[in-house]
Order: structure tokens, then sequence, then C-alpha cells
């Protein structure tokens, strides 16, 4: 059966479209035994509203759109169980966009977004992101955003992040508190706010330290995980290898491991590790992983309930656009002395 | 600034609303120079068709909706993948909506896109999915959809699945050939089909091996993790406790781990394990994790190629509105003698 509109509600009932549709959205203007007669008319064939001509009508679509890099990061997975559990009771669906770290995706899907499509929008930015016109555009047509995670730093967007250069500098001294003289830094992209910011927490460490960063001894890994193993394959083939490796995103572990594994090297006894990551199984590896955990699930949960307020037109304080949640050290094996 | 609108264009250029609109959509009734300056002018202006208008007159939304329980799997991370690879060529965006394992939202997402905002569905059903009812309205609407992985066996919709019973029996021989005697199998709800036949196939070969199956050794997870640890752990506190599990799906990998390490009970010398999943992580578990590795990003593909030919009208035979692809057994040190 082909979706009923209203037209054919209309002939049907014999009445004009115009009094079908007031019946329809409870006008005071029709007669309850018509609105009546209209209602069971149109339960009974199944009419829904065209969500699109409501729309145009100014009705909202109860749509959030979150729009993130990927969904193989357990970061991500948390976050979007903390959203959900924020928006849903307020009657949103969630319409999850990737980007597959890749620019000119995430500016389509804003521009998608800016027709009506979604009431506002969550956003933790790809790898590749530079600039924040699409994100400026967007705030221009009304549509609320809230970026969490991976944030733009020049654009005056509402934010929910974490201590990265804090949690950075927290990793690469846990190192070399545990007997680590050379470490090395595996980041993700030069243009990643996440990134540069932890990288700028372990070069703080180091030079606090007094340790020299060896040119080869930061590495920008891509989206290609064997593309990954042979770059830290190479880092670690260095005639003065280093003894530590701080990894900035969680898929770097395997990539770690493996690259370890195949160069005969030993963690903790001959590398040690931190990896960013909120992995359940990180504990179950071999050795069990040191981690900074970020608190995944409350930022997707704050950053949702910043939206929400946004959404409801409440006066949000400058003070209360940033919000700062720090992550957690998890001391294991993989860094033991 | 707002969004502009049709009629504002209009009125700037002094013209009516059907040439503006006549215009954009570039109809020979419009001469090229007023083309050229409703053009200039929407350019100019930032104007952008809304796309809910465009669907009243007939236009499709591009978007096709991937509803699925959670993404913390990584059978779902890589589907997605998998679809995104062929749907985006075709000029479609994916819109991801997740159910959590629960049947009220996934009958509110279907009843949601009942309405034009997605021009067809992919789907993986919640484990609490036991009817399909709302599956058959969408068909009804004229919205197509393809079910993956986890389908409903009486719905006539077009799928793509793995051979279920035939992994089941594959993990449970492969536990009895190297020694197991008792083994238990880990599903995760009665009214899920891939967990049905993967437990079908562990009690085939259970049968054919003449090993008995204790009334206590088929235990149904649910979706809190703390209660699965306590499940599994009083699995292995009986008398004659299990010598070999069967875990059905991925999160139960780490439930599995803790459980035996809580119980002191070393894998794989006291109790073996095969469990579903494709983690790309599983090789560098405590012990290496043997595994049944679905072909998640093949069935992805195949599912998103099946519903662009049912998009594009194209017919499709009988024997093609159901697609097969094994998965396979990596043995690693979780099972080794």
């Amino acid at each position: 059966m082909k979706q009923m509109n209203i037209k054919a509600l209309a002939r049907e009932l014999n009445l004009s479209v115009s009094t079908i549709s007031k019946a329809l959205r409870d006008s005071y203007e029709i007669s309850e035994s018509t609105k009546q007669r209209v209602m069971q008319l149109a339960e009974k064939l199944n009419y829904k509203p065209n969500p699109y001509a409501s729309s145009l009508r100014g009705k909202k679509s109860r749509n959030i759109g979150v729009v993130i890099p990927e969904v193989a990061d357990s970061f991500f997975s948390l976050a979007i169980n903390g959203i959900e559990s924020i928006v849903k009771e307020k009657g949103y669906h969630v319409l999850i966009c990737l980007t597959h770290e890749d620019f000119e995706s995430e500016q389509a899907i804003l521009k998608e977004f800016q027709s009506g499509r979604v009431d506002g929008v969550l956003m933790s930015v790809s790898s590749e992101t530079d600039a924040g016109g699409h994100i400026h555009e967007l705030i221009e047509q009304d549509v609320p955003i809230v970026l969490f995670d991976r944030v733009l730093k020049e654009v005056p967007a509402a934010r929910v992040i974490t201590d990265d250069m804090e949690s950075g500098y927290k990793a690469t001294k846990h190192l070399i508190d545990n007997g680590c003289r050379r470490v090395a830094f595996l980041g993700l992209s030069k243009k990643l706010s996440i990134s540069n910011d932890r990288l700028k927490g372990y070069e703080k460490a180091m030079h606090e330290y007094g340790w020299r960063i060896g040119k080869k001894d930061v590495v920008t890994c891509t989206t290609d995980q064997q593309q990954n193993i042979r770059a830290v394959k190479k880092l670690l083939q260095q005639p003065n290898r280093p003894d530590g490796i701080v990894a900035s995103v969680e898929k770097l572990a395997p990539v770690v491991y493996q690259a370890c594994n195949e160069e005969s090297l030993r963690i903790p006894q001959d590398v040690k590790v931190v990896c960013f990551s909120n992995l359940e199984i990180a504990a179950m590896l071999h050795p069990s992983l040191t981690t900074i955990t970020q608190p995944a699930y409350e930022m997707g949960q704050k950053a949702a309930a910043m939206l929400m307020r946004l959404l409801d037109k409440k006066p949000v304080q400058t003070a209360d656009m940033e919000v700062i949640i720090p992550s957690k050290l998890v001391r294991r094996g993989s860094t033991s002395i």
C-alpha cells in the first residue's frame, strides 16, 4: 500500500484538505464529531503525517544528529550510550553519521543537516578537519551544535573535552618514573586538537625530566593499520630504540603489540606501553595494558545535556560553554617494572 | 541568519514563487537569463532547497537507515564500513540508529522511517524482537528493507546471513576434538535467530559425539555484563564443571576471561574457549582467543548491494533473496591442547 496522504483522506470523507489538516492538529475551529470521523479514518487507513510536510509547518524533526569519525573506537560507543541516556528521555531520536576521518564527508553531513533534518548536532571532528566554516554555517542556520572530545579551538561552539595535555603529561611521567629514558609518542594527525594536546603534555614531561626527544620519536599514524604497524616497527628498529611508547588513540594498541611481537621485543621488559583507551578487554591483554581512560559515557551525557539546554533556548553562561572532565591513568602490566 | 526560503527569493527578485521554483529545477519554461539571476541570488543568500519541501514534490531523501542493536560489537562496526563502501558511491548518506536490544525502540525507529526520512533500511534485529509486524508495515509503505546477520525467519524480507548452525557445530567440534568432554554454551536470547542456530549446531555436535548436555550448561546472557560474569562463575562452580565454553557473541569474551580468572581456572589448561568475534585484538589476549570470525565487512557490502537493487526496482529472483556467507574458525591459544 502506498502511503495515505491528506488529500486522499479529504476525498474519502468529502471534506476540504484544510479541514482535515485542522482536525488532525486538533484545532478549535473543527467540531468534535468531525475530528472523530477524521481520526478514525486516519487510523484505519494507517495515515501518518508526512514529517516533511509537518516540518514545513514549523514543527521540529525531533532528531539529534551525532557526527563522529568512526564507531570502532570504544570511546565513541560509550559516548553514544551516554548521549542516548539523556536525549531519549526528552523524546529525541539519535541519528549517527560517520565521517571516516574525512573532512569532505563531514562537510557534506553538516550541509545535509542545515535544512531541518535534525534539531541539533553533537560532533567530534575528523582528523582532517582544520577549518570550521561548516560549523559556523550550521550555527547561522539556527541549528545548535555541541562539540565533544575532538574540538576545533577557534570555533566558538559549546564543548565537552577531557584534560588531554594533562593526560599526555601523566602518561609520559608514568613511563619515566618506571625507568624509561627514551619515550616515543604515536599521534593521529597534526590537525587534531586532542592529538596535539596529548603531544604537548608528552613534550612537557620529557623536557621537565631533561630527556631528549629524538627526531623520529614522534610518529603520525594513519587510518591504515598495516602502515601503522610498519611505522612502529621502523621506530623500534633504530639503533638506540625507544624503551617507552605513549599511544594516543585506542586503535594503536593492537598495532604496538603486534609491532613489538614481530620485532621480538617483550612488553614491559624491553618496551613499556601506555595507550589512551576505553577497551573493556584491556585488562585481559598479554600483558594487560596500562591505559589513560577517558570519561566517555559522562562526556556524552554532558554534551547531550548542554545541547538540550541550547534547544530549550535557555541562557547558557560563557563560562558554562566549556566543560572539562579529567581522564584517569589505570596502571597495568604493560608498564610494570 | 534564518534559512532563506523560496518566497523571500521571489520577493527579492520580483518574480512569482512558481517561477523561482521552476528556475531552480532548471525548467525549460524559464529563460536562461532568469535562471541565472535566480541561481546567483540563491547562492549569494545561501538558499538551500528545503529537503522536506523537495520530498513533498516526490524527491527522494537519499538517506539509508541502518538499524542495529549496538556499535560496541566489532561485527557491527565492520559491517557499517562495508555498507558505506557501497551506498556512498551511489550518493546516499547513512543514518545509523541503535535499538540497544530493545524491541520497542526498534519499532519506534521503523515507524519514524515509514514517512520518507529514509529511502531504504538495513537492519539487524534486537535480541528482544520476536515478531515482524513493524517490518511488514515498512515494506507496505514501499520502503525496502534488507535484514543482515540477525534476521526474523518468518519475515519474507531479503537477507544476508552467515552459516550460524554450521559455525556453532564447528566451534563445538573443535573443542571436543581438543579433548573437551563437557562443553557449555553461552547464548544471548532465546528469541534471537543467530543465537538459536548457533545453539543448534552446538547440540548437534554434542549429540554426534555422544556427550551429554547438562541442565545448567546452556546459559542465556543479558545486556548486563556484571550479571553475565556472575552467571559464568556459577557455571564454573559446579562440581563437575564444564571444560569447554562456546561463547556465541563477542561481548562475552571479556566475561569468560574474567570469570575464569576470578575462579582461578586457567585457559586453556582448565577451560578451553571459543568465541564468536571479529575483535582485531583477539590475537593479543592472554591467552590469544580462538574465534569464529564472521565475514562482517562482506555481509555489510552484500546487504547494501541488495538494497541498492531493490531501490532501483530491479527484479530480484526469490533465490537471490537470501545470501549465506560462511564464517571461519581461527585457532588460537585459548583452545590449544
